[in-house]
């Protein structure tokens, strides 16, 4: 599913349950700012939200997608996309595998949980292993290949969750065992990075 | 941060962004419903969202709260609330603990999480060792204390993540060995359960 990551966070101006306007305010018994109605009394929270994915493996190789929608339209990337309500963390990783690249995977251990807190959004990605060479990409990817570690484009990496978790895979696989990975992923300050 | 469980997932009726009415409509190259806005053209997108805590452990005993809000006002759980933007799941585990508790925990590794679909919800527990026996619970919290094993009110736990995240802990403490644990609760439907 298509979905702006600039999208997120994104300043409310009406309220959704009467449609007057709401302002910033720090609530009773609060101690944050939230979108609070004068009108109707409602308080409007903004939680983070999880991005799900999966390290698809097919023997030594590792399942990358081209992506063909913004942001970083052409950069390559692990099938991951926005957690839908209904669904669990392992459905949804395996949902968008499906809808990105059109693999047959079997999902295996949890693998990374990075927190990205300046874009609210904690990326959370399972290993799985491809059942076969069967690809059929969707309408949000330009491209599904295979990469051997020794091919992997890390200068082409759309998001740097994909990079710390491609890192640790192959270092793992390296040692032999592979753990579950936390981590968090700051905002870069320096001029000339995003 | 004092949230009704029960406000997740609320109906939309007006757009956030103009004012005007929403509807529930799959957007084009979509597959799902969401409020979409035909004045301005927004899509407003609902997702599930993460509850942190930790498991506060001083010596063999745990720490537990007993709460003093809705739902389940008076029942016994581990301190856990709403993740917050601009934090990581690390750091929203530690406010939380801290909010209900006033404890001095070091925090562990990454213990349990949990989905709980049906409320569009994923719950995360951390490991973690209090310091010292400093308890200073806040305005959501009627009393905390520490339990042995043998004197948990399982049949007075507030949640099911709750429960499971405590009956795992119990076994891997006397396995010697303390995992990374992914599962998902259902929605109970025999009558009398909720």
């Amino acid at each position: 599913m298509t979905v702006l990551l600039g999208s997120v966070g994104a300043a409310m101006k009406f309220c959704s349950n009467c449609g007057q306007r709401v302002s910033l305010e720090v609530p009773p018994g609060d101690n944050r700012s939230r979108y609070c109605c004068a009108s109707c009394g409602a308080i409007h929270y903004q939680n983070p939200n999880m991005v799900l994915g999966t390290i698809p493996a097919f023997g030594e190789r590792v399942l990358l997608c081209r992506r063909a929608i913004e942001p970083r339209y052409g950069y390559w990337t692990l099938p991951a996309g926005f957690m839908e309500n209904d669904e669990t963390i392992a459905e949804g990783a395996m949902r968008e595998t499906s809808e990105e690249t059109g693999a047959n995977v079997e999902l295996g251990e949890l693998y990374s949980v990075i927190d990205v807190p300046h874009v609210h959004q904690v990326h959370i990605f399972f290993r799985a292993r491809m059942i076969d060479q069967h690809l059929d990409p969707g309408t949000e990817t330009l491209e599904a290949r295979l990469f051997a570690e020794s091919e992997i484009p890390w200068e082409q990496l759309a998001f740097r969750t994909v990079e710390y978790t491609l890192r640790r895979y192959f270092e793992d696989r390296r040692a032999g065992v592979f753990g579950t990975h936390v981590a968090a992923i700051r905002h870069r300050t320096r001029p000339g990075q995003s």
